[in-house]
This record gives structure tokens, C-alpha cells and sequence, in this order.
């Protein structure tokens, strides 16, 4: 059956998960666009597939499995995307609630509220081979489709742990994890760390920084050192330098938490 | 005088300076904010404040040394503001036309669309110390609105010249400076470099990276390991880590050119 009434229930269902409320309540939200439905499929997060008429004609019936297509018509495409230009392709996802992390690098975050960046420190996480990331409170939703476009598909490669960052960083201190701060005031310089270590690093906001309540908990607070006449970096360009930095080139003999 | 009227002809002028054929044609562009109003009259790039009815308050008639200032309207700020909520403080700048570089660490930028990056990176260049930086046709306008804002004052901290890649190329290599391409296909990890050497970095476009043909002209094509699973990184955030990469935390015994 071909959706095309903008007051189909479904249709009212699906336009919820366009905001935080929604997405909440619904503990479901939705992903656009061909490769980040691929990836929500890899993953097994699909519940359904909404597809518009035109883009139906690009795939097979066996295109995806077995998970259930709804198709709709062009103009609802347009009312679910949050693009210029739609691919028409969209998929309606579980959340994944993730509480418990192995490894010995992560990323905790604390209220970075644009996002771009966001979702591109989570794509960098997961490119550094980080083996989870903390989210603190404060920060913008995980699940905004402007987080989840940047983050492009990373959302679906490693653990994303959303909880209070002060108990995080005792966990990660009781399991001899050392956790580092960032702070252009008061801290020391990255290069006094030496990479190749297991280490839990903290980021945060994009005006004020990481909170200095977490920044008195840690073993050490870090910066980038600034060579030229800048006064900062963009947040998602500095945890791209230091997870880069900390994880160093050498593989870690290392512990399992 | 105070100047209210949107049909005024200083105006008319200043808005044609918010499109690039306008700020082409009278060579000058405008820059917004406090922040960067600064950095501008500090650079000695301001021709011209222009400053709300509101804002003045703000300021003192010595704040800005020996600069002419126009006062407008706030509704007409808002006409010339290209943020939501604008601080009502504008200056009009000269462009500063750089030729010639000095130094031993250039990045080279072909063809980034995104402004936000562009800025952003040149943000970056400037952090990590770099001599100057070349930008190649095909990038978005230098002197775009959104460029200055993410570049936060860069602007006016290093050289930036708007040139043709392939002949700089050409000019790095005449000077002994080795150049290095991005690469994700056929290219070797940025760890088979040692840091703390000269280097010309070239960074390309968002979807297609640097043009194959420049990639030709390169010393090595090198790009950044990935240890997750996400298939690349952002490229402002990639611009940063092999910079600072590159850089190394020694200083470098190098060569002027």
C-alpha cells in the first residue's frame, strides 16, 4: 500500500521521531539517506523501511532482507527529510542502549551542543579506534539527524554510552584507566603524555570547555599547544589531534576492562 | 549622521559585499563581530566601521583609534548581520592580496566547497604553525561570511594565497620543500613520515579529495590509518591531525625559502 496522506497515522508516527520529544518517547528514531540505512541494516537496528515511490524503482524486493517496507509517496518523502535534497530512502530504528564498555580507550564528552560536532567526534572516535564513547548530560541528542548524518554511520560501529560523566570517571580510575582532561588554562601540554597507552580523554563544550568540577577528578588536565597566533581549535578538530596523538602509531599492549 | 535608510547608498554598497561578485568587483569584504573587528583593526585591514545605534553604547570614541566610524540603525545591521542575532559591529577590509610565501610548512587546499571547513582549516593551519597557506580554484570564496567566522581571526594571522596548486607544486619542489598529497586509495600512512621535517601538505575536496592530477606532481601520497570501522574521516578534522603530525612536537632545523 502506497502512503500518501500527510494525516496517515504512520505517517504522524514517523514525524514525531523528527524531535528530541519524540524520539524519547518513541525510543525509536530515524535515519536518511541510502548509506546510513545500510548501516542501520548491517547492524540489525532497522524495524522498517520507508521508501518513496520514485526511489523504489533503484532497488530489488531482496534489496533488504527480511525487514518490512513501507512505501510512500514523494511528497511525504519531502515532510520526513531533513535534507535539501532527498534520497527518499529512510529506516525507523531502535535505540541501542549501550551500559557497559570494554577496552582501554574512550572518549567521554561533556555538552558539546552543535551537532556537526558531534557527530563528526563520534566518526572520529571510531576512526581512532576508540572502543566507546560517554556522553554526559548537556550535550545535544545523539540521535538528531543533523548528529547522525555527521557522524555517517559511525553511530553503528561502536558503543555509545550516554550517562553521568563524574561516576564514569571513577569507574574508569577503580580500573587504573587514567583519565585525562582538556584545558587551555592550567593544563600541560599533550606531549608530556606519551602515546600508546590505555587512556579514558574528556572534551567538552564548545564556549566553556569541559566542566571544571570533572576537570578537578582527573589524573591529569592536557592541551594542544598552539604553534601560530590562534587563540583555540574547533572541538571536533582537537579530539581528532588527540586521539590521533594519544593512540600513537604502535600497537598497545594493554589491558581489558 | 546616522544612516536608517535601507535605500542609502553606503548600503548598497556594503550589502553588495555580502555576495562574492560583489566583494570581487570592490576588492574589500566585510567582517562581523567583535571578535573579528578586532583582529581586523589589529591586522590594519579596516577601511570603515559601521557600528548599531545599540552597540555604540558599548564603546567608547577611542576604542578604535584613528578608524572612521558610521553609525546605523539596528534594522539595518540586521540587514547587513548574516548571524541570527548579530552584536551590531561591522568593518569593511581590503583584501590583503599575498604572492609570495616564506617558511618551511604550507598547506595547499584544492577545491573544499564546505565554508565551515575552509575556515576551519585555515583556523588549523594557523594553530599548527603553518607558514602559509595556498589556496587552488574551485574552493569556496575566502572571504565568504561563514569562511571568516569558522577561520575566527586566522585571516589576519598568516599568508593565504589564492593560486594554481599545480604550479606551487612545482615552486615547493624547485625549493627543496617535499610536497605531500591525501590519499585513501594507493597512498602510503602518514606514519611512514617522520615528523618535525619541512613539508608542503595538499588536502582536497570533500567528496573526491585532491584532483588525481595534482596527486601526480607529489613527492608521496600519504593518508590517516583507520583503526575502526568508519570508512574515512571529516576533512577539516583530518587537515588537523596531519598537521599536527607532520609538525611533531621538536622544532625543526629547516631551511627558509
Amino acid at each position: 500500500m502506497l502512503i500518501q496522506s500527510p494525516k496517515n497515522e504512520k505517517v504522524k508516527q514517523w514525524k514525531k521521531l523528527l524531535t528530541k520529544k519524540g524520539r524519547d518517547q518513541a525510543n525509536r528514531y530515524l535515519v536518511e539517506g541510502d548509506h546510513l540505512v545500510q548501516e542501520a541494516l548491517l547492524a540489525g537496528a532497522v524495524e522498517e523501511l520507508i521508501i518513496t515511490e520514485t526511489s523504489m524503482t533503484k532497488y530489488t524486493e531482496t534489496s533488504f532482507g527480511s525487514v518490512g517496507i513501507q512505501m510512500i509517496s514523494d511528497p511525504i518523502g519531502k515532510i520526513l527529510s531533513e535534507t535539501e535534497t532527498t534520497q527518499g530512502i529512510f529506516a525507523v530504528c531502535k535505540k541501542k542502549i549501550d551500559t557497559k564498555v570494554s577496552g582501554i580507550r574512550f572518549l567521554l564528552i561533556d555538552a558539546v551542543q552543535d551537532p556537526g560536532n558531534l557527530g563528526t567526534m563520534i566518526r572520529t572516535a571510531d576512526a581512532s579506534g576508540i572502543d566507546a564513547v560517554i556522553i554526559g548530560k548537556g550535550s545535544v541528542d545523539l540521535y538528531n539527524p543533523k548528529v547522525l548524518r555527521a557522524a555517517q554511520g559511525s553511530h553503528f560501529h561502536l558503543p555509545i554510552v550516554q550517562g553521568d560523566l563524574s561516576e564514569w570517571i571513577s569507574h574508569f580510575q577503580s580500573e587504573s584507566i587514567p583519565v585525562y582532561g582538556t584545558s587551555l588554562q592550567g593544563g600541560e601540554s599533550m606531549y608530556t603524555l606519551d602515546p600508546g597507552k590505555p587512556f579514558a580523554l574528556i572534551v567538552g563544550n564548545e564556549g566553556r570547555g569541559v566542566h571544571p568540577s570533572l576537570l578537578q577528578q582527573t589524573a591529569k588536565n592536557i592541551f594542544i599547544p598552539i604553534f601560530g597566533k590562534s587563540e583555540s581549535l574547533n572541538v571536533s578538530v582537537a579530539t581528532g589531534i588527540l586521539l590521533y596523538y594519544l593512540r600513537g602509531n604502535d600497537s598497545v599492549v594493554g589491558k581489558e576492562i
